[in-house]
């Protein structure tokens, strides 16, 4: 198994020559105070080293022992805690925190690569810290000036870690049905009974404090989603004065045997009459958090795209390293049994499909991260702008990352043929731990049926447009360009068969109510594949002329992006429109 | 988790209805002798019974305890030699065998069919007896008299299990470079000495004997290929009376920790001078192989089929029994919370993906069952053209079922949201264990390599001409049928389509050697597509103007193949005209 290399060169190509980010920084005031090239790279190698030294040598070991749990009380595996201290030690943490209490105010763009560093490194142990960011922006977004005071600085800090409890046995995508109650004590704060399941980090032996943001119900609410509020529980209760006070009533009841993320606790939490804080306004819960759902999906995401980028460098090691048969076109290294794999096409194609899908999505993660930028730091018109791309670009980031991280991982354990199978060289942990970003955060069925439905066909169309323009700005932008034209010209193409398969389902709707879900999923993956197809001709036009062997391997991975994989868009966007008469017409009980 | 119901009517159907399995069989004189549908009717509820009640209650436990080893033995998780010994007495292992020593003499159309229940319930389980009746096949086509007399009784019998012992540390794919060394001796037989790797069932607790088939090369051999033959080693030498006698110098030096099939024995074997015997002729040992190799590759397609069929009735029950959220056509059950999930239109298109490969599969796979039979049992020209057919459509059966259960399982993990993670629910196994399937027995990647090179460029395009002529003649003669129409005219479409596939990869490989490889996966799914669109439109033709329930579910499951699925081969086709520009430009250390 290969090393961890954190790919530093592609992090800063994309940050500022493609997006430039230094400029950005200087123009938004908040940003112009904490963040600068310099600062940057900075960060981003230090981030690599912790990724590289620390992280990745505690990923396998930490799969094959997992999490284990005795009485109440959960145990991380070996190196875990030491590790977890380390990362606290750097204030890696506080990275885009608040400052005002006690944060580093980074901007999500350079966020968004150290996160990327931390998951290909170990997602397991990237969830607690991730988890933790979480609910600090939920706390910072809508708790009051007291809770923030009294809660955020040693969050920022990773003395106390934050868990998202949303989840009940029942209810899942539907958190409309919850039963967790919370009822009003008369001090102000709140009683909480009931059970959640599939608590990341619900508890864990790594840090002092487990601070739970618990979606619970008021004994008179209403009934569905308009009816849940969000509550603060910690773990163990906190003084006036800040030091740790009573045990809650909050316990770790078991933890879940997974196929994957071993090392990352899943908790089945009771809460027994626990005490809790309302965190913004009664019956808000479920906006309450959506305020910090992009920031979390858009991690997701990266936690497919830092995978991909990990078995990729494995593959790569292994294609160079591992000699098998003959190159088509004659022995390469006849002074030796047989040629390196990498000079096989197929070969060749593999590890391209994993470089092109890594590429696009870092491209396009360090885009969306942009616009969350945009709309937290920027004004007016800008912001309001920003914000609709957030809200449309980021259920597709969290699902097509994903999608394409688990293609990106079963290639790159299909590299080392048998040896992809067998556990000691590491592949096949990468497949296991990808498949949960497929499924929690909301489903990418879910993710898709919301990128369809309520930020497409329920404001007609009106947030693609915005992305739909930008894209044709880069196109008119470039348009002269005989250089570029084997990229725009199929963008210009790819752009309008979107916009027919968006227009396709808008109508379609009007008559039937089953068309946004039908057409769900493969939208979704028709938008990603010409998302990518704009990530990668942008990148081809900064790379563009540049003699420098970075930028020509930019423009030939564009090429296959090109030729090998953006043709799915014509199976996907005839599937789109296919409608949903052959999904509804099996009965029931002909399945 | 939904108990294990063998599908009978389906397989039934497919052997009765559409592929006319009993007329095949009486005017076969030697399946006229062994098969009859009255016979097949009986061992496919038999085997269904023993997959159901014996099979399936120890496979996830297998999972779980997985096989031990211990100073060179092997132990089989609990519950599996007890299982063995119900699979051996029932006679199991000698269902396609050859008569004169033992066997049954059932044809692979039926054996196909069980295999799919040996795999839909216990995959680990299955690969004993899937490797012995392997080895029986190589046995009985090259071994002498003699030790077809000497070992296959036993090797039917279960009593003796067989083993495939090809696969070297530094030799996979590239079996010419194999270093075992076979040194003859005075008495005719051969002194084995070399390490294998990855040999499923290379040793256990569930037979008396093992008998391996080894791949080793003389002192004075030809290099590579040519120069590799084929010996019989049992694990305990057979005295002349055919009682068990010494030990043999052969061990099993550890087992494999993978990613899945962990009820397997995935063995290192050492020989250390042991004693062997030649199979077939001197430094034909890899053609010898390739006897079997047909049988062997479309059983594992055939386990893709299975995890497929497991992970789909899992599936169906948890989407009728799990409720959350409504109908997007209004609550369907509103005395409940929420609706079953069944009822939205995502949830139903991951439901008939599903059921369409599935269908497609076992369609295909009973297809290419029936040409395995015609090849072996048939005479003259019609045995020509099934070895033909086989050798076509092997690969394609390989790769492409085990690549749709990759998919069909994963899907039907997804449909269990955050509970398909969680290994109790039995979802996650089915991914982890089918993933193998893509990999042994030839990578997915050689099997499309087969395809395009060996078996269609190779001939230029003969093969694939058979093929096409076969689809156009029932193309033809159900051209007058309106009610098909919707059928057979995109079938004729993406014959169409299929046909300048291989036409382009025949022409472009004239100039350019890296032309097949480039197109090769792709094409190998192209023509999966294409064959199952066969397939369906096959079975809908059959189905088409009955009444009954099952009928009409076939013909809308095959519309909703050709509405959402078959669109993919319009990708497919343009990436296999992509040709290898884009693969072979990237320079080796640019990747």
């Amino acid at each position: 198994m290969a090393d961890y290399k954190a790919p530093l060169r592609e992090m800063n190509f994309l940050l500022h020559e493609v997006f430039e980010a230094d400029k950005l920084w200087a123009r938004l005031p908040a940003l112009a105070e904490t963040a600068d090239r310099e600062t940057a790279d900075a960060i981003l190698e230090e981030m690599g080293k912790l990724a590289a030294n620390t992280l990745d040598p505690i990923n396998r070991s930490g799969d094959e022992e997992g999490c284990s749990w005795n009485d109440g009380v959960v145990t991380t595996p070996k190196g875990f805690p030491e590790a977890y201290a380390t990362f606290c030690e750097g204030g890696w943490g506080a990275l885009v925190g608040n400052p005002e209490f006690g944060g580093m105010g980074m901007p999500k763009m350079l966020g968004a690569q150290v996160e990327e560093m931390l998951n290909a490194s170990n997602i397991s142990f990237a969830l607690y810290p991730v988890l933790t960011n979480g609910a600090c922006l939920a706390i910072d977004a809508h708790g009051s000036q007291e809770l923030k005071e009294k809660y955020l600085p040693n969050m920022y800090a990773g003395t106390w870690s934050g868990a998202m409890d949303l989840t009940e046995p029942h209810a899942g995508t539907d958190l409309g049905i919850i039963r967790t109650k919370a009822e009003p004590q008369e001090d102000g704060s709140y009683s909480i009974t009931g059970s959640k399941i599939f608590i990341t980090g619900g508890d864990q032996d790594l840090s002092e404090n487990v601070i739970h943001l618990v979606l619970a119900k008021l004994p008179d609410a209403p009934k569905g989603p308009k009816g849940i509020s969000l509550f603060l529980v910690p773990k163990i209760l906190v003084n006036e004065d800040g030091s740790l006070g009573e045990r809650n009533a909050v316990n770790c009841g078991s933890i879940e045997h997974k196929m994957g993320i071993k090392a990352s606790s899943t908790c089945a939490m009771n809460f027994d009459g626990a005490k809790g804080w309302l965190v913004g306004e009664l019956n808000k819960g479920l906006a309450a958090m959506f305020t910090m759902m992009n920031y979390e999906r858009l991690g997701v995401g990266i936690q497919g795209l830092g995978a991909s980028e990990r078995s990729y460098q494995n593959a790569i090691e292994y294609a160079r390293d591992r000699v098998q048969s003959r190159s088509p076109s004659g022995a390469k290294q006849p002074e030796k049994a047989a040629d390196p794999i990498i000079v096989h096409p197929d070969v060749r194609r593999m590890l391209l499909t994993q470089k092109a899908y890594i590429g696009g999505a870092r491209a396009l993660s360090t885009y969306v991260a942009k616009w969350l930028d945009l709309a937290k730091y920027s004004e007016g018109e800008e912001k309001q702008q920003a914000e609709a791309m957030v809200a449309l670009l980021t259920p597709v980031a969290k699902a097509f990352f994903t999608d394409r991280g688990l293609d990106c991982t079963v290639i790159g354990q299909q590299v080392f043929g048998g040896h992809g199978y067998i556990r000691e060289w590491g592949q096949e942990q990468l497949v296991r731990d990808v498949r949960i970003t497929q499924i929690y955060e909301g489903t990418n069925g879910i993710q898709a049926l919301d990128l369809i439905g309520r930020k497409t066909v329920a404001n007609g169309g009106a947030l693609f447009e915005l992305f739909a323009a930008d894209v044709q700005q880069f196109i008119d932008a470039n348009a002269g360009n005989a250089d570029l034209a084997e990229f725009i010209q199929p963008l210009t193409v790819e752009l309008q068969r979107l916009k027919d398969a968006t227009a396709a389902v808008i109508e379609a709707t009007k008559t039937d109510p089953n068309a946004p879900g039908a057409a769900s999923v493969d939208y979704l993956d028709l938008f990603g594949y010409v998302a990518y197809a704009y990530m990668w001709a942008k990148v081809a036009s900064v790379a563009n002329g540049k003699d420098e062997d970075f930028y020509r391997s930019q423009i030939k991975t564009a090429r296959f992006y090109f030729a090998r994989l953006l043709p799915k868009s014509q199976a996907l966007a005839a599937s789109v429109v296919a409608g949903s008469g052959t999904l509804m017409d099996l009965e029931e009980e002909l399945f």
